[in-house]
């Protein structure tokens, strides 16, 4: 509960001030998903990450240590999500799910991709006919242990 | 019904006369991910394409016919998806839902990325330490209308 | 939960001030669907919207701030809704579902209409037998990208 | 079951012999939404519509008897949708609900639009744009009872 | 959630004045079942209902406004409902469901019901053998429309 | 299944002998919701009124003797029910749940209306303003023990 | 809900003033499982033994009143139970149900063990291997009613 | 599966040579709640209890094998259970639920009673009100270890 | 909900004094496993246990008290759980769930590992490819009875 | 489905055969827990090992092909598993959910246990108070990654 409310009270602060992601991405010093991603409470940031985004939001030294802390990850009130900017990407997985299996399967063999050892980037691509959002996600081949 | 059991007889089919994804999408002129979403039946193939899979892969007229069909898409027999391959995705909308939607936000306005004028391309990056799989997804980013 | 607060503030001040969404509407310059949609915490006002509508309910800075907020949308508290008003449009879904499917692929080829760029507009049809309720949807359509 | 086996077999027929929903419809006399809606098993012709749906589609004696019964309505095999063309609707009813009910009651009082005493159709607006889907729908309103 | 706590207020206020439906039914002036429906934010008073419940129950004037306002219908906290008074009338459904379809469709055609312009009532039937609760409900029979 | 089976070949021969439920009601010697119950499967005849059943139906000797056995009972094939007509009595139960045990417990006392020792009937009320579904049912009120 | 605030300070006065369940029973005058029902809200005291029960744990007169309350029955938080001495009755449920039911059908007819004319009684049964738990149970058998 | 067919098998059949479960129970040797048990694919019966319940209801040497099998257990083909007789012992637990933990609690400590060193029997009792079903289970009590 | 709190509670008193759950465990002279076990809400200390945990970690009177009270056991918020970390584990019961059933059927005929009679212990394994967790659980294995 | 053939196909091989798991894994070369897991569908064997299984158990070539292939993971037929033998571990994730994460959190810092790097073994722990199931698990510990 707490640290959602310091997720919430952040959000907040970053409108009233007119901050961006980005530039609390620049002062912490880590990419911009990253980031945004310890700011709703889905990643941990180390001392000094945590000092740089609180000295730019104005946090208090508790709010500070909650940013440290191990959350409980899972950004999602309700599943599926109602919301149509994040269930696009929870139909992503209904529809491209076997694909993505079979051909991780075919290049790889049997086994995963880490959604730990994992690094995700957004990049908007201007075009004519309307911008696009590009992702960009890499993830560790995890091999099945056999023993 | 129909387009599941085509679906799994062009599986069955792949592993017993040794064929490829890669192979399939090099013979029909699509990219690689599209062709493998098409034959899990979450896509539609014109008529040349259709003929051109179905010649390497030994299919009759109706599944042929069936590759054309739009199908009803979802692609997992389960929701959430038992399978760790697939679940690792679906776990990655859970963890980073609202970190993507607010950069959307950020960087776009108000708005999603469309999940059907959409690509998705998938690569096998070498790494000393384990090779990573990389997946790129771009859609164009569509704004909420007024009125 | 702040927006619901702000949307729940918004529903009371209507019926204590008398005031009907289709004042608003016309207040704020906007359609009387789209306002509506707004003032429940589905769509983003820009500012000149906001005020326009802040100033006819007395709303707080903070509140008119709210409503040009990107919100998380989704506005029912259960789903199945239990309010007989709203379910009879989730039947329609799961009744005329696939018939929708059918005539869209029909006319327009293999691809969805958006819900995004979308516009809806809802008249009072008078009628001797009983009023009806007309609804009109328009969506641009959206067809499947291969790549 | 049985009336499902009616659906899918009418489904692959009207691709085996190329015939469109607009041409059943035209057969038939009825609207092309209402003649499609009774195609996939959700409302029930009189013995001439059956006979004439029949004649085009050569059906047995036997389908044609079933497209007058009146069958268990309901024609989503999952719920929530996972394909995408028909999950936008029901997106519409997450987001819309709550706006479509104020509205009503707004206009009309309290009580809903039937389900029942309703009809739809569905129109291709083109568009240099982009055609567009435009759906209209009109239902009686039915006042709630005190007694 | 307002509505909620006005029903619960009244609640046990029929409790601590010892006032029964009844006698509320009997000062509105209307039928027992519907005017423990409104009590009970299911239903919609008008001011002069409001107005005498309000003065029986000793109601605020937002609370008498409360009882005027168009509810979100759906009374139970828990489907299927756990406790066991309600629960047989669930049970009712389960059971009872096809049959009901089969004996409206053999007595009026394809149509259903109206739980809208719809009337219920409750009596007490005394019985040596232990006296039983006897409920009949009325509602309009509403035919699909064809168009 | 069994059961099931006997149940949908039931409700063919009725459709193609063109009985009626009332028919069979009348042969059978039960009343007319009893009767359907039975022949839906959720009810158990005895020997001989299956046998009337039977002899009206041209059933089987197996198909007789199913008629006679105590079913799993439960008539939907899906919860929440997606057919409107069923549907209706689900949402009677959302709606009217907290209102039918709070006049049963003021009239009766803490209990249960019993859906065993239960009966339900139905008629057709003819009226100019279009005919209306009546459903009567009566049950035994159970008092919690205490001991 | 205020029911189950009474019913947990109920819980937390017996550990603070060290009252065992057995206790209340005696001084209530009513078996042990009903008396402990009673007090975690599931049964309805009379006035006598509310106050018995008010008396010993030092109760309001406004809880003395709750305990005289029709509750809503159902006492777990979430289901299925995630407590294991919970889960294992559930457990019994899902591996016995088939049993008790042919065993029922099978010594009584077709109906039902009613759980409203119903008692239950534990004892602690001595043994060298490790203490048993008995629990008896008897309800009232309801035959199917005919009609 | 195949348990499954088994089990049916065995229902068939004991309604078609007419043999009661207490029939079985005798020629097996086991009590009537445990025999019932292991032919509704609930327990497993050693080489000779397989036999003579085989010998007695002709099983086939396959079917006898089959009753020797260690399960997969959970008899019920949906959740919650629908078939009234078998959801009012379901209901129990949702009622009595808090009632039996606090009750072992407080006789025996902090532990469960165990549903596999675990007893169950069922007698009816006559009783000129209308007979009694009273069911006695007895479990092990198990306590939580510490380490 | 008041020893979710005291877990709450005792969570940030962790983090704050920077005490570790080892340190605790040392304390209480109980495992590491077991004592954080009852830290989260999910067994129960006896008195001088508790006070211990309670001196170390300042804890209240009232605090130390609920330490020894019986839980409500369950620890998760959401099920299946969202955060990856706990989330393996729940795939491990997902992919290895039929093995461990068969292999615990072969080795020690038909019953269950108990989770009450139960240890379990957690190690660090350094290992130059990454430090691996080691898990050792322990539990007593119970077979059917019959009788 | 195919691969459930296979499975359900080896398991009445095994019982027909009297062959154990045990046997299996040493023709094999594997540990016990890697061959069952494969035996049931949720690992892949290489070409020697489904050989050698295959010529233990009388396979086909097209079984013996199915044994290498990359399965769709998850062995439950149902979720919650209702069969008591599995039930327990799933239990032991509820209850120790929270727990295990904070000591893998502690000790390892913020990550979590691989359940694809990752070894499981059982053995039988002779006890005269009753044998004992002893598991022990061994996952690459990943820590999350910063970018």
């Amino acid at each position: 509960m707490e640290r959602e409310q310091v997720t919430a009270h952040i959000i907040e602060t970053l409108k009233a001030k007119n901050i961006t992601y980005q530039q609390v991405s620049e002062a912490v010093g880590r990419s911009l998903v990253w980031t945004t991603l310890a700011l709703h409470g889905q990643a941990t940031m180390d001392k000094s990450e945590a000092e740089k985004a609180g000295a730019l939001l104005s946090l208090t030294p508790e709010q500070i240590q909650s940013l440290q802390d191990m959350p409980a990850r899972g950004s999602l009130d309700i599943i599926p999500p109602t919301d149509p900017t994040i269930y696009r990407f929870y139909e992503l997985v209904l529809v491209y799910g076997t694909t993505l299996k079979a051909l991780i399967n075919e290049k790889f063999g049997d086994g995963i991709m880490s959604a730990i050892d994992f690094t995700m980037d957004m990049e908007k691509v201007p075009n004519p006919n309307g911008d696009r959002v590009k992702i960009t996600m890499e993830g560790k081949f995890l091999p099945y242990k056999k023993w």
